[in-house]
Order: C-alpha cells, then structure tokens, then sequence
C-alpha cells in the first residue's frame, strides 16, 4: 500500500515521522527513498552548527480540519489533509544570499522524469531567479548513487521543452553537461554549498 | 476553550484553517488575533504578483503520527501533533536579500511581552543575522491598532536583557524609539518591505 497526495503524488514519511508512525512503518516504500532528505538534513545541520549556513527543510503543508483538546497540556490533530505545496522544499541563507532548492530521487538511469515536478514550483523557481535568489534542485540518481545540482533556470527550460510539445525529462547527459556533480562525504555528507560557492556565486 | 501546544503556547486557527473547521470555529479565540496574519498574507500576496519579493509564511510544523488511506486519491492524516517551530514563521527573497522575520500581536498596550518569543527563534534570528540576512519582528498592538518592525538585533538584546534578569518586555517607547512604524494602507495591507529598503538596507 502506498499514499498518494489528491495529486497523486506519493506520501514518503520522512525519518523522524517514520519513528514513531506504526501506520507509516508498516507502509510499503523505497528506504532508499529518504536518503536523499536525510542527507540533506544531516548536511543543512552541519551547516549551521557550523556558521556556514542557514537552511532548513519547510514543514509539509497541511490542512487542518479538527483538533481535539483531550487535556489541557496537548492538542492532537485528529482529521487533516496533505497539501500541494506553493514553493520549493529547502530555503533559507547563505553568505547574505538566499538559497532556494528542491530535492527530487528517481530510480530512472538514463533521465529524470519532469513529472517529480509541478507547475506551481516552476512558477516558484521563476520568481526566485527575478529576485535574484540562489535556485536550483538536487537530483538523485538512486541506481547510480550519482547526484546532481542542477539550476534552476535549465530546469525551468527543460520544463518549457516539455510544454512545447517535447520530451518528459531530462536526459542524464544534459545534467551531466548542465548540472554539477555532488561528490558524497562524511560529515557533511552532500555538501552542496560548495558547488553553489564555485559556480553559482557571480 | 481554548488549545495550547504542549509548551503551553495557545493554537490560533489560522482563517483559512478555520472556513473548513467547525472544531476551530467553535473555538473562543479573538477574531482579531488572526488580523496580523491576514493582513501579512495579503501583503506577501501582493508582493509576488507584483513581483517585488517573493516571501511565504511556512507552513505549521505538524508531527504526524497516524495516516488512513480509505480510498485511492485521499490520504487522511488521523492523529498528529504540533511541533514547535525551529524557525520564524517568514522567509523568502527581495531583490536578492534574504528576508526573515516574525509576527506577533499584544494586546498589551504599553509593552510587548517577551514569552511571545521562545529561544530556538532568537537563535535562529542570531544565525540569520551571522548571514547577513534580513531580520525583524513584527509587532501588532491590538488595542491601538499600531503596528511595527522591529529589527531582530534589538529583539535578541531584549531578550537577553531578560535572560540577565531584567523586564520580561519591550517598553512600547522602546518599539517606537528603536522601531518602525508600518502604515496601514489598502493594497498592500502593510508594506513592510518599504521600510526595510527605507531603514535597513545597507
């Protein structure tokens, strides 16, 4: 069994939920799924204990519809739905300047399908790039264990491509040109400020 | 009745929580206390279709614990928690500075408590601040119906006035002396940003 959002986006409980959800334990999905949130919480951890950055993961939007008051020191949300998101997953700064990313896995080899994305987070990404904002998404080739920043601005051309009538991903080759490999480490395990320092930075 | 979290911190609905929630409705909770809220979110509204920054407030941070999945297209959320937030409640990007801030009312008229706040945001106001990012509070008197920002480096040195056993508040000629006051106008509600680029910018 698996969750789909109304969207039918896939419900992927992250680590922490997954700790004490026997409901989610009990869920059929890839634990290599969560690598790449994982890491990259590990990695945003690293950063701020270490004055590097500051960057976090939002919340996963919910509606709320019906809180129970059980006692008077807890409130437990008893009825809610999963939201589409408006923006991107990660944001925060970085050296003065704001970073703004989306963190995507597909098992695929060869290309990774534009489907992981929506509409509302292409038109979050144009916004960002007009204020001038850092944005970009890390995919995860989860085969390959290869993974990739990619900027914002080719995603969005690739997404064009696909309005206009052409193909539904991205090739891996364009990323490989495009993009910027992510070399995985230690401690912090993706360290992806890095890449964005070198190449993005004018 | 009214709900808390388990820190004691009272559960506002938000208004859009709130047009599906008969729980919330039913809730004794000031209509007013949601003015502040509205009021930014129009504000942030206005400013991404105008393209002139592009700010969100984050979603709740929800512990979920239990999800049902009763048919193909819905997940539905059945227990879950709140989550105290690591961060402030408004991030985003103007003209290429990152912008992060709070937003609290009083009902107090003649200062700001300071148990609005908790610790992880002065923390996290100090790490933004380390980055060269944006930070302030803003802070809606209720009663007077006045409303204004004020720059997170004033806020922490409160706080720490505090922490050093002085007021648990900020006198409101403090807020007016090292503060700013933030017209109320129609479209947008409150342009906040102004006086960031007015007094802040560098």
């Amino acid at each position: 069994m698996s969750l789909h959002y109304p969207n039918g986006k896939k419900y992927i409980p992250t680590r922490e939920n997954k700790t004490i959800s026997s409901t989610a334990r009990n869920m059929s999905y890839s634990n290599r799924g969560m690598i790449l949130e994982d890491d990259l919480n590990e990695t945003n951890q690293y950063y701020l204990q270490h004055g590097i950055a500051v960057i976090y993961k939002k919340p996963t939007p919910v509606q709320i519809v019906h809180v129970d008051y059980p006692q008077r020191s807890s409130a437990v949300i008893k009825e809610a739905y999963f939201k589409q998101p408006s923006t991107t997953d990660y944001n925060g700064v970085y050296q003065g300047k704001y970073i703004d990313f989306e963190a995507k896995e597909t098992k695929n080899k060869t290309s990774f399908p534009l489907k992981n994305f929506h509409a509302h987070q292409m038109e979050h990404m144009k916004q960002v790039i007009k204020q001038d904002g850092i944005c970009f998404v890390i995919v995860r080739f989860v085969m390959l264990e290869e993974i990739y920043l990619l900027e914002g601005k080719h995603v969005i051309a690739f997404w064009e491509r696909m309005q206009m009538g052409g193909r539904k991903s991205i090739k891996k080759t364009e990323i490989e040109t495009l993009g910027h490999l992510i070399p995985i480490g230690f401690h912090p395990r993706l360290d992806y400020l890095k890449i964005v320092k070198q190449k993005l930075f004018a």
